[in-house]
């Protein structure tokens, strides 16, 4: 079971576009669940809306049910009041008995992947503000990324008994690799030149922090013994998900983060993702 | 399982003494699972704040758990984020197959029944807007109805195979027991001298209003086969909870309301409860 609260301001535009919010809020919650290794059935829709506007809400409920439909899901209650937007999933899967995949398992030794491409989500973002400028059709890339991402349930189903911890990249790429990193009392190295490009081009500090710390992503983090590494490529070339090793896990302190690049320099940056009180 | 999300200037005070809040957000679910004969089990609690206030936050978590203990509920999961102040708890309950009470299984004959004495909250609620002088004890006795409401998971778990619908009221009495009668295809007489006094005196129209109208009071109302009139009476001498008969189901048009007082006449009252969108 899990649950996520969308605020309009903090999590999406307040002029955000209905119907890929719908899918958007379902898809967050869904994605949770996959990085449980969970398959989901039921939701549950709470909403604070300013208003009863039905232009809004049935582009808004076209957006959920499409992303429900697609995975199956059936939505079984909920409630509505009115306040400042404000959208509320609550999501339950199900999950065979001590199957689970859990952010507590990693291993020292262990490769450490991603699904997809971190950062596009926040290029998007980026974009969209006007910080930066993407060609087509990377722009479009990068907003599908943003405003419909693809939960990856099936990749989450399939790593039942593969991956040693996973969790879902809402915070960013390393933010999260830190959750696994402190619940598994280890530490990790990192690849930062290891992950996939997002395609810009000149791979500048913008693009870097994307792939690191960009949030929004929804794709999975997870941590797998080196043994299985055939079968994970393997897994990648089945969903056509691109699946890259971009890291190790190491017996250090939790939540120790080494990053080093291509010459296996140590590499600095900025800020390691998004925090919700800072 | 069920959601409810409250909402700062929509079900409380933007200024609300942060403990009460933290039981009543939580009671408020509670109450809903009682309505369906459910015994709770587990919650999550996703929260915007629009800071992080420690001071605020210990106080309320100090609710929260007061009444998570005394319901003997896990919270399992939950959510924080930045935002205009919002709460949404989604709690979970167990009941057997084909016992959970339902709204729609009331029948012509059955009687109508409330539990508690319904209209204090929405006293104490005018009490602290001062829009009405209540005397103490009876002041203190409303406002705790508003602020620190008992669900009622004892009665709901008795009920099981003694009522035929039930809900719980937070719309009031009238637009609650409408739900009712809505889903099970049915009419309803209620005598509105029959509800229980909340013992202000005078029964003034304001009080009146407060008994059929006013919200947030968390009792249960419900439909029961007259044959089972004293075991429920009985239940409630055991449960120390008053249960009041106050009309009876008849066959009509689904949601048809008749309200008669004591010598039989119509009654005529200017709203039915709390509507959320209008």
């Amino acid at each position: 079971v899990t649950t996520d609260m969308l605020v309009a301001g903090t999590h999406f535009f307040p002029d955000a576009e209905a119907e890929s919010l719908g899918w958007k809020t379902l898809a967050v919650n869904l994605s949770d669940l996959a990085a449980m290794g969970a398959q989901p059935r039921w939701v549950l829709l709470a909403g604070a809306l300013p208003e009863a506007d039905e232009v809004w809400l049935a582009a808004f409920a076209a957006g959920f049910f499409a992303c429900a439909r697609q995975f199956a899901v059936d939505l079984v209650g909920g409630d509505t009041t009115r306040g400042p937007l404000n959208l509320c999933v609550t999501a339950i899967g199900e999950v065979p008995p001590d199957q689970a995949l859990k952010r507590s398992g990693a291993l020292p030794g262990d490769d450490l992947w991603v699904s997809g491409v971190p950062g596009r989500a926040a290029l998007g973002l980026a974009h969209r503000q006007g910080r930066l400028v993407l060609p087509e059709p990377l722009a479009g890339t990068c907003l599908e990324a943003l405003n419909r991402p693809q939960p990856r349930v099936e990749l989450g189903l399939a790593l039942r008994g593969l991956a040693s911890a996973a969790i879902d990249v809402s915070d960013g790429t390393l933010a999260d690799l830190r959750h696994i990193l402190e619940m598994s009392g280890v530490g990790a190295e990192v690849g930062t030149d290891s992950l996939p490009s997002p395609g810009v081009g000149a791979e500048s500090s913008a693009v870097r922090d994307a792939q690191l710390a960009g949030g929004d992503d929804y794709e999975l983090v997870f941590a797998s013994a080196a043994t299985h590494r055939q079968e994970i490529l393997a897994l990648g070339a089945r969903l056509s998900l691109p699946l890259t090793r971009f890291g190790r896990v190491i017996a250090a302190p939790a939540g120790t983060l080494n990053l080093i690049d291509a010459r296996g320099q140590p590499v600095t940056v900025g800020h390691l993702g998004y925090a919700h009180f800072q």
